[in-house]
This record gives structure tokens, sequence and C-alpha cells, in this order.
């Protein structure tokens, strides 16, 4: 894997559980010691491996949450 | 790429767009012609290639909309 750092800095909540205790987490992060981002990731039990993510600002995440809000999804 | 079909059954909405075009949508969308799932994912402009994403089920959803309601973030 690339050689980078992460921070995170505020756990806001987690989305699921995978049987092998894998979490699905919203975080608050900094990467590489820039400003934190929101993301959404999937971590191995104690954060010892990350998987698949993905970060949002602030602003996507509002929309989204506009979104969800709408719908009925 | 490998090889698989996509169906956007439902168009939820967008969360941001790039100065490129680019658009970061959730959608509803069947993979392989499987039971749908949701979708945050980066499509070029048309859907012409798709980028990064993540599916969720519905009950992830819901998890998430209570975390972005609950919190200020």
């Amino acid at each position: 894997m690339s050689d980078f750092k992460y921070d995170i800095i505020k756990s806001i909540g987690t989305i699921s559980e995978s049987p092998k205790g894998w979490t699905r987490e919203l975080n608050w992060i900094s990467w590489n010691g820039r400003e934190p981002k929101y993301d959404i990731r999937d971590w191995a039990p104690d954060h010892t491996k990350m998987g698949k993510g993905m970060t949002f600002t602030k602003e996507e995440l509002l929309e989204l949450r506009k979104l969800l809000t709408s719908s009925e999804s």
C-alpha cells in the first residue's frame, strides 16, 4: 500500500457490521495531515485494516442528508 | 474492466458536480440483474463512465440518515 498517514479526528458512528466484525463507519478523518474530510469506509475490527471507502466534503454530506430525508429511500 | 451489466432503476439525486462535469450521485442500481442496491458513485457526463463508488443496503442508508440528522456534521 502507499505510504500515508491518517488521523480519525472524530468518530461519528457505525452504519453496519459484517459477520466477520468489519464495520462500515462515518468518520471525520485527516489524511496526511491535511484538513479533515468526512469518510465512509469499511474497517477491520479495531481498525487494524481499512477497506474501500469514499471521502466527502461537508457540502456533499449536507446534500446527501437532503436526499435521504426528502425521499423515502 | 470486468464484464458486468447495470441498470439504474431509480435516480435519487446528485450530491455534487466537479468542474469537469462528473457528478456524484445517489442511485438505486441493479448490478448484473440482481436485486437493486443503493449506490453512491461518481459518474462522467451522460454516464459514459463510472468512477469509484460504494453500494449500500436500505438498512445502511437508514443508519446513515440517522447519523447525519443527529449530529451537526
